[in-house]
Parts: structure tokens; sequence; C-alpha cells
């Protein structure tokens, strides 16, 4: 693409610079220095290389662009109001960290607004969400596109800064796409030498581009990437022939023109009154004047709203021509843009299921593979634990890089829709998180291990959750049932986290009739993720008793009384213990009511009747009987039969008997709680064992 | 080092896979293949190359080895079985997948056995304590190293597979382990190409060697490493003289010599009867037999533990020499040794503190400053946000590499006790855990960042609670308060996680004073991590009613009225604003008592009795007024003033306000809350907003 030199590109990058001097300037705080280095950036990826529609910032085959430095979110707004985003006008751009409410201009970019693909911030993740996003469109690409149409065909840019490339996650993210060789993925590297305790050297004195090279990614190399918009232009042109993800290493000076430029004090405070008035001298701009943009300016992006409705016209054309043609791709295509499941989904699951005790890990895969594998909403995948996590499917094709044979594994294609993730946790959660974020409903991803190794990946899972987005986080060898790996593998205080994350479903069924319905629960959930939490060990099959359609409820009775005495409130691998101490409770002659408690989250949907006819709190003592730390049950339970330490390696059954989670253990103990406890004494709540 | 090459190696090679296959075959689990295809490897090191002592495990110049691959733990116990460790037995060994409760051979290596440095599993960790460990042994031979005498001179060796390698916390510390050249830091890589999913190039198509040069780290390669002792043997005898960390490549075959070598499935699961016949036979031993050491095996190590004693001896002798030449440093050093903090360290917190409002982060550095910089048991550091986290001191050197001169910082050198981690909050943690687990009290690691980016640390900060690591994790920016950065710097959930986490100590200071007793708190805390959760904005100083002694108590009265008819809880930045609704219930005729509530943790190691004074269940009303979900808090309130979502970007003050976090509002809600709760109603916990 020519580089289209009137009016001068000085005057542009002296108005932005200017123009993001004073946003920060006004209320005294945020992130000045990056965005400033990364004008000419924005100039060449706004003006001369993206694909977008300022009038419809949702045009499905857009490119999509991500701040993985989302500190530089004014970058964005900036260029959203400059290439004439209705939203972002320049008085919302001054709502940059005041007090208004309805501001689109928050601290750091986020979903919700018109424009932002993805909230970012806390480092490493954008660029990990951003192999998630091209992956999902190489995928759909790979699926939809004739050889003679292609409906989907955009770019994945994303800027990072040097924290981001230090970030584990995105470390992990890298390796993969480089592996996957995700072409259609271009990351402009803002390399400015500076992070906020000083020079990147403090730090970091890794050979980056060699770095970058060794993980199958090309490098290109800007150097003048504060002002250089040509090279920036020419090296994202270049980007887009070359059959890898592409590095774009880009030399800015941070806060450029600024007295401080340079310096790790321009990253993130104001720059001070007189340093601005000094820039917008050195700029050529009135230094009286604030949020000052000439006209030439303007004139300068103005064709973009119209450029944008071009795009959209041609996609739309494209569409409709291959809808002609293939109307059977299209109907589906069409599904997927529209975001919706066919109707029929919940038939895919199972009714039935073995009756012998089976683990709820492979109840989950009975339920689910059948369902994944008909709707190719589905895209699921394991970090390295694919014989372990069922979310396979019998015939199932991997996603891989078509020109890489694996030495042990199946050619793949980019229209596979199982994807080994590696050893790489925290990268699966937030490439995950990418892939929904595609296009709200055209996706929803399946990641699998672990459940203590979703400890890892925690952080892009919270930021699912912050954004809303649907993933299903697949956690088998739940409690320390897990058995022989020991304490490392036992999670203990994790499900506390996830029960308190706001957006979130932590689920976990009891047999496989639960495993049904927590899957449908996860598929319900579309504002968010779900973590289903499954066994490695056998539970029996607790036939008539648990049902599917009641695990929406959050929590119910599986075995009632009437008047009951006492009740035991129980999750996944502890219901059926419940019961059995139940038994036990009844032979000593206290009538003991069962309350199955898949899911805080759910129960605390619904009503206040239905809650306290569950609960009856304060009439009778309720146990909660769970192979985690007690905290939250509280709200619940007035005692509770939980895990005060950390696991222990020993055979599954074994490790359960030696913290005492056994029927007559279990028995035992409540049996001495409700002999002892008053009215008065249930206030406080107590530790069993 | 020459090898001896009698007995054959092969012998010893042959036996030791046997003796794996069998302890694997026992129970019918476990992970065998990369435990045989390290035997090699394990030769080299326990019979050539590490020093150590089997008499005394704990012998303080040791060489220092850890299995960050923690699954091929049998690989471990069988060589500390053969050079002779006395706890480490056949009938010991033979525990391994047992029912055995005093079993020294558990699913994955811990810490708390003779010959373990550190417990190892979650995959990626254990590389990254080793950083942590070659830091502490170049701080240590930095500070009390002479020029004529070194005291402190060993080796840290780290085993890693492909897994480790994929995973970011182990990336974020190899970078960090290049840059400051530590070439007491030689790693081995089991590179056998399988991983459980299949082979490694399914998910990883890198260039290691290259990735890990660019990361500044020298490369050798072995390439017929399941059986070339020599070639491992010289290679770590070349590593030892390079001034760089260094990467050993060594080629293996998993499960070598089993019928199903080279293959995923050899991982992590028994080979089979048969299996294990053939192996045994292509041996050259009985397959009769089970485990099976022959005496020449054993003859071969023999010579270990008189090794091990002269190398102590020789030390000790060096010690003794050090004391004479080196009074002080000496005196100082066996301090340092013998893991003690001098005995008047708690002289240098400050008694007095401004009394103007302060950000307890502030508190934070005025409290620990002093005592850092007077006693070099306090390593500190920063993700990247030195400038906000107060935890280095004036004057403070920076642990560097001393050939580098970073562009815009102190050159600093070994002795330096400040390090800049980068921003890698995961590697950071896992960092200091292998710092802390050096020698048991020799370090307190204080590392720091932002609340909410413990999240990406906590992974690490849960392995230092299972190893009972004392570290301090010092954590600004906490809650909503944290302001214009908006709801992803805003945590919300992660509280509940570090309350429910056992051996943790989670600590939220109200003012400068109990600042002071929460630092008091963590530095008594010696068997497990501290986090204390410090504000970004100013707080005023509660004179007269906050008290360093009592935050011991993990909650206290910090407004007393006899008779109350309500009481508030509250923590850290809350404390003056429940102190300020309370003042607005008692002139609506509401007799209020409030409750600093500094940490769970320390108040559930109290009495019955004091609980009981502080909560009054079932007496009065409690409300508990803090900025997080109030999961767990149920427990000691009746009713709770929290967050149910994520926060917003908004000026921190107006943040407050926007979810009601306004004396005003707090005691409206709580006044109608208490008109009109019952007895019978309060059972019923009632989020108020």
């Amino acid at each position: 693409m020519t580089v289209d030199q009137s009016p001068s590109h000085n005057l542009v990058l002296g108005t932005f610079r200017c123009l993001i001097a004073d946003l920060v300037q006004q209320y005294g705080g945020g992130h000045p220095g990056g965005a400033m280095g990364m004008a000419a950036m924005g100039i060449a990826l706004w003006k001369y290389s993206m694909r977008y529609s300022p009038n419809n910032p949702d045009f499905f085959n857009r490119d999509r662009i991500v701040l993985s430095n989302g500190h530089t979110c004014l970058f964005q707004y900036v260029f959203l109001h400059l290439t004439g985003y209705k939203h972002m006008t320049m008085e919302q751009l001054k709502t940059y960290h005041s007090t208004r409410v309805d501001s689109f201009c928050p601290g750091h970019p986020e979903i919700e607004h018109p424009g932002i693909e993805l909230t970012t911030g806390p480092l490493g993740q954008g660029i990990a969400n951003c192999v998630g996003l091209a992956i999902a469109s190489k995928n759909l690409a790979s699926l939809y596109n004739r050889p003679d149409i292609a409906v989907v065909d955009n770019t994945i840019y994303c800027i990072v800064g040097d924290a981001c490339l230090q970030e584990g996650v995105a470390l992990e993210a890298i390796s993969l796409a480089g592996h996957l060789g995700l072409d259609n993925l271009v990351v402009l590297y803002d390399n400015n030498e500076i992070t906020f305790d000083g020079s990147v050297d403090l730090t970091n004195t890794e050979d980056v581009n060699k770095k970058m090279e060794a993980s199958n990614w090309a490098v290109l190399e800007v150097e003048d990437g504060s002002d250089n918009v040509d090279g920036i232009v020419d090296a994202i042109s270049k980007a887009r022939d070359i059959k890898k993800p592409v590095f774009i290493n880009i030399h800015t000076v941070i806060g450029i023109g600024a007295l401080n430029e340079g310096q790790s004090s321009a990253h993130g405070a104001a720059l001070g009154v007189d340093n601005v008035a000094q820039l917008k001298r050195k700029w050529g701009m009135d230094p009286e004047k604030h949020f000052n943009v000439p006209d030439q300016v303007y004139q300068f992006f103005a064709e973009c709203p119209a450029r944008g409705e071009q795009y959209e016209a041609e996609w739309n054309a494209t569409v409709a021509k291959y809808t002609e043609k293939y109307p059977d791709a299209a109907a589906e295509f069409k599904r997927r843009v529209a975001g919706k499941l066919p109707l029929d989904w919940k038939s895919y699951i199972p009714k039935e299921y073995p009756a012998e005790p089976t683990p709820t890990r492979k109840s989950s895969g009975l339920v689910m593979s059948p369902l994944a594998k008909a709707v190719d909403t589905f895209f699921n995948g394991s970090a390295d634990l694919s014989p372990s996590t069922f979310v396979g499917w019998s015939g199932k094709a991997e996603f891989q890089n078509p020109a890489v044979q694996p030495k042990a594994g199946d050619k793949g294609s980019y229209s596979g829709r199982y994807l080994h993730y590696g050893i790489r946790e925290h990268g699966m959660a937030a490439i995950a998180a990418g892939i929904s974020a595609y296009n709200k409903g055209t996706y929803i991803p399946v990641i699998s291990t672990f459940l203590m190794f979703y400890l890892y990946a925690a952080p892009a899972v919270r930021m699912a959750a912050l954004q809303e987005l649907q993933m299903v986080c697949v956690a088998t060898h739940d409690s320390i049932g897990t058995g022989e790996d020991g304490p490392t593998h036992q999670p203990i205080a994790l499900p506390a986290f996830f029960r308190a994350l706001p957006n979130t479903l932590f689920v976990r069924p009891a047999d496989s009739e639960e495993t049904a319905g927590a899957w449908e629960a996860a598929v319900n959930f579309t504002h968010g993720p779900s973590v289903i939490s499954l066994s490695r060990q056998s539970l029996p099959q607790l036939k008539g008793l648990t049902d599917r359609a009641k695990v929406s409820l959050g929590a119910y009775v599986v075995k009632p009384v009437s008047q009951p005495d006492l009740q035991l409130f129980a999750s996944g691998s502890e219901v059926h213990l419940a019961l059995e101490a139940a038994e036990k409770l009844e032979t000593a002659g206290i009538k003991t009511r069962v309350v199955s408690f898949p899911s805080t989250n759910l129960f605390e949907k619904q009503s206040s009747e239905y809650k306290a006819q569950i609960l009856l709190r304060g009439k009778i003592p309720s146990v909660i009987v769970e192979t985690y730390a007690v905290n939250g049950w509280e709200r619940y339970a007035t005692a509770g039969y939980s895990m005060k330490t950390f696991g222990k390696s020993l055979p599954g059954k074994d490790v359960l008997e030696y913290f005492g989670f056994s029927a007559n253990e279990v028995a035992t103990k409540v049996e001495k709680y409700y002999r002892s406890v008053t009215k008065e004494s249930m206030w406080t709540f107590q530790d069993l064992n």
C-alpha cells in the first residue's frame, strides 16, 4: 500500500501526542508515554493497514486489534475518535480518568465498549487472547472458505510492550502460535526499552528477535518506529505475505517529545503542565490550546467510515455469492455468525449411562463427546492431559498447521476442532478466551486439565469472567480423591476462589446424571466461564436420586425425610458418602436429609423461598461434607466436615480414609455434633474433623 | 573428573531401570518411563558430579538437585537409596504408591523428606525454584566468601522435561536466570520428545537450544543420553567452567528397554508384567527376581557416604579457618546458617508514624525498610512495580550480574539484596520460594506487586504454603480503592483464596499502626507465606484505636460500646469507614461496636473464648464491611456489605462511592437491616448492598 503523505504525518503525530498529553494532564493521572511513542504505529494501522468499519464496529470480517499493553488504552481511544467511531466523541475522550460513570474511556480497554475486542490490562493476556482470535479465524476460514470464495480472511493485530514479552502466559502463547504457523497474526512490539522500574535491561537482556525466530516466528524490524509510518506500513504489508506469525520489532521512544522522553517517569504519570506546554511548542502547536485537533487531521482520517462501509458491502456481496453457490455451508456459516447453537443441541446429550460406578470425568466425556462431535461451535482441547480429561471424541480432527506432521499424532488441519495446547494451562485459558471473544456465540471453547492446574490458568479464567466470555473449563482429578499424585495435585482452596468469582459457574456433579445437568448448565451459561469439577475416581450412580434438571437449582434434596433432625450437604464425590453416612445416622435414630449441592453459584440465583426450603437455617443443624476448605459454606451450613490442611499422597480411597472421609467417620462425628449441639451453640460454626 | 568404569555402567543402568519398573509395577501405578530414561544422568550426578553427604542430607554447602519433572521422583528415591541415605531403605522404596502413611516415597518429591530440596510436581515450578536457590547461593557467596576462603561454592542442578520448558513460570525464570548470569545453575534437559498427549511436536516445534541461547544461557548437548554417562559427566564438568547458566540438552528415550519405549504410554502407567519381564531379560537379569540390586551395584556407590563426610569435614575446616581469620563475618555467616534473625529485629520497626492519612503501602515501606536495611536475611524485590510497592530502602544495592551495566539502573553485584524480578509475577514467587528453601531461615524473601497480580503468582505462593516456606508477599493496590486502573486491577475474589489456603497468613492492616503489627506477624510466621494486603489510597491514622500488638489476634475491638445493639466488622481500608458509619448509627440510636478484623487466619488460632467475645454469634447482628467478595465471612457475620460484581474504572474515591462504600450508604443500609432483622431472620445471611 502506498502511503499518503498529505497532510504530513508529522502533523498527525504531533496532534496525537499533544492530545494524549492533554488527556492525561487534565486529571493528573494515566499513562501517556507508551501511547505517545506508538503514534506512528497507530497511523500505519488505522489509516493504511486495517480493515474495519467505524459505523459498524462489529463487522464480522473486520481485522482485530488488541492492545496487550492495555495501559496505553488512550492510544486506541484517540484513534477510534479520529477514524470516526461515533460513540468516541471528544467529550468522551475527556472522560478518561474522570468521575463519569458513563465513560467509554476506562483506565484499560474494556470489551463492552464499541471497537474494543478484548479487555486487557493484566500483562501478557492480550497477546495470548490474540492467538485465540487467530485460531478462531483460521478455523472458520478453513471450515467455510471455498477455493473461489473467502468469507473469512481477516488479520489479527496485537500490540505488545516489553512487559507482555516477559509474562509467562505470553511466552506460552507465542510458542504455540509459532508451532501452529498462524500467519494471520501480526504482533507489533513497542520496543521502547523502558519499564516501570527503569530500563528493560535491569531485568531482561535477551535477544528477543532470536528468541522469536527460535519459536517459529518471522521477525521484521523498524528502527525509527516513533515516526516512520511508511516503514511500519511496509513491514505490516510484508507480514501479510509471510506464512508464519510475524513479530515486528518497532523501536520507539516512550513519551517522545516530552522532557522526560525515554524515561520510566513518562510511563504512568501526567507529564506536568510545563512539560506539556513545551511538547506543544515542539510540535508547533499552541500551548494554550488543549485537546486541539486541527481540521487537517480530521480530514486525514475522514475517509475511514465510508471505506469501512465499502469493506462491509464487499463482504456482504461475497457472502451473498457464497450463499448462492454453497447454500448449506452458508446456512451453517450464518448460524455461526449469529452465534447460535442448533436448536436441538440438548438432544445430543445421552439420557442413559452405564449403571456401574463411573468417574465423573468419564461421565463428562460421555455427555459432551456426542454434542461436541455434532456441533462445530465446540472447540476443545487439553493442556497435555487428553488421555485423562475426556474432552475428545472419536474421529476428531486436530487443529494443526497442515504443513507439520507430528511424530506421534494425527496430521491435522486448520479445520480440526481439537487442540493440543501443550503444558501451557495459563496460555490455554487465555487463548480460549480469545476464541470465545472472536464473536459471541460463534465458539464455545472447552479446555481441560486437572482442577489443581486451573490455578495456573486462573488469571485468564478471571479475565473471561470479567468479560462475560463463555468457555467451559473441564477440571478433572478434583479433590484429594485424585490420590497418589499427592498434595501437589490435590486442590483444597481453589474452589473457594471460583465460587467467589463473579460471572463464573463452578459446578461439581455427583454422578453421570448430574454431569449431564452440569453440562447443560455450562452450555446455557453464555456470559462467563464454567468450571466443571470432576472426579478421577469412580463414583456410584445415584439412580433415582440425582436429577439433571435440578442441577440448575444449585442444590436440591436427594434424600428427603419428613421432619428431619439434621441434614447433610455435599457436592460431587461426597454426595454418595453423605448418603451412606445418612443411612448410618438413621440407624442411630437421627432423621437425616441429604442435599446435593453441585453449585453455590446457581443456588444463589434461586428465590428466597426455595433457598429457605433447602437450607432450613436455624431450624436444624446442617453439615457440609466436602473435601475442600470449608470457607464460604458457613453461609449455608452450621458445621463442616472438610479439609483444613493440604492433602497427602496415598491411593485415592486411602487418602479419603486418612482424612476421615468414610461413612463411618462422618456419621460418628456428625452424630456427636448432633447430640451436643443446641439452638444456641448452632450459631457457632463448628469444624467437625 | 574421570569416570570409573568398573563395574560396567550398564549393570547399574539395567539394575536401575528394572528396579523402577518393579516399583511401578507392584501397585500398578506411577511414572516409570522418565525415570528409566534418566538413569545415566543419575549416575553422572550422584556418582561423579555432585557434592552431598548421605549421612547429613542438610550439609550446608551441598550441591542442590531438584527434579522439576517431579513425577519422575522414583529416579531420585532410588539414587538416594543407592548412595546410602539411611532413611531410604529398600522397604521404603517399596512404599511408593502403597497405603503406607509413613512413606518417604510420595508420588511427587516432598520437601519434608531427607534429601529432597523442594516439593515439585506442578510443572515449571522446580526450575524456577532452582533459580531462587542459585540466587541465594550467589548472594551468600558474594556476601561471605573472601578472596582466600570460599564458604559457599555449591552448584544447583535441575532436571527438567519437555513439560517444564513449556510452562510460563519456567520461561520467566529462565529469562531472568540468563540475565543474571547465574553460572552456578546447571539444568539437565531430559529430552525424550514425548509428553502425555503424544510427541512433543504435537504442540511444540521450537528450536529450544536457540531459544536458550537467546536468553543468555550456554547450551551443551549429549546425543545418546540414555546411556552415555561419560558424555553427561563431561558436559557437567564443562558447565561448571562456563560463566553463564548452562542448559544441557540430553537426548533420551522414555521407558528405554520397555516394549513401549519412546512412547507416551511409558510415561504415567505401569509397564505390565510381561513388559517388565522382557525388560529384565534384556538387561540380563532374572525376570523372577523383583527389586533386585546386585551387590556390585551397591559397591559402585559404596564410597558415597564416606566421601560426603569428607566434603563436610573439608567444609568444616574451611569454616574454622574462616572463623579465625574473619571472626565478624563468620559470626554473621553462622547466624545465617542457623537460620536465625538478630534478637533485636523488632527494634528496627518504628514506633511512631506520620499523623496524616497515609496509604498502607507507604506505611509498609516505613515499617519494613529499616528492618530490611539492617538485617540481611531480607531479600527484597518487585515485579516491576518498585516505585509503587515500597519494598526498597535508601542505599539498597541491586542483586545484579556484576558484568552488566543497565542503561537506567544502578550497577549491582551479587551481594545486593534488591532484585528487579521483571514483569514475571509467577516466576518471582517461585524464585522467592527457592530462595527461602535454600536453608530455612537463612532468607526471608520479600516480593511485591499489586494484590490482583498475586493471582498470576498464586500457584507458587500455594507451593510455598504446602512446603511451609516463609516469604512475604507485599500486595499493594488492594480492593476497588485502587481506582482508575479499573476492574482488571481490582481484586474481588482473590482474598477468599488466600484466606482458605492452608499454612498461609493473609493480613490486611487498617493504618500504619496495624501495618507494623502485620509485619511483625509476617516475620513471626516462619512456616508459610504471608500476604500483606495494602492500600494504594491514603487511610486515616486511627490513633488510639488500632494496636499493632492486637493484629496477631486476627480481630479485636477498635470501638467498644457497652451492650452493643449491633457490630461492624471491617478490614484494611474499610475500618475507618466502619468507624464513620458507626458514628452515624449511634446518632440513629443504635449502639454500634466496631471490630477491626485484619486476619481471619490469625483469628482462627485464638481460643474459643476469645472468638466468642469478638463474634457475639446469635446475640447481635454483625455486618462485615469489605470491598471483596463476602465468601467466608458468613462464619463470623450475619450480613455483608461487600462486592458481588467486578469493579469499575473511576477515581478511587468515586469507585468506592459508586459501589456504596460511603459512611452514609453503609449506615443507611445497616440501619435498615438492623430495624428489620429478628433473632429468627438473623439466621439467613443477608447481602445488604
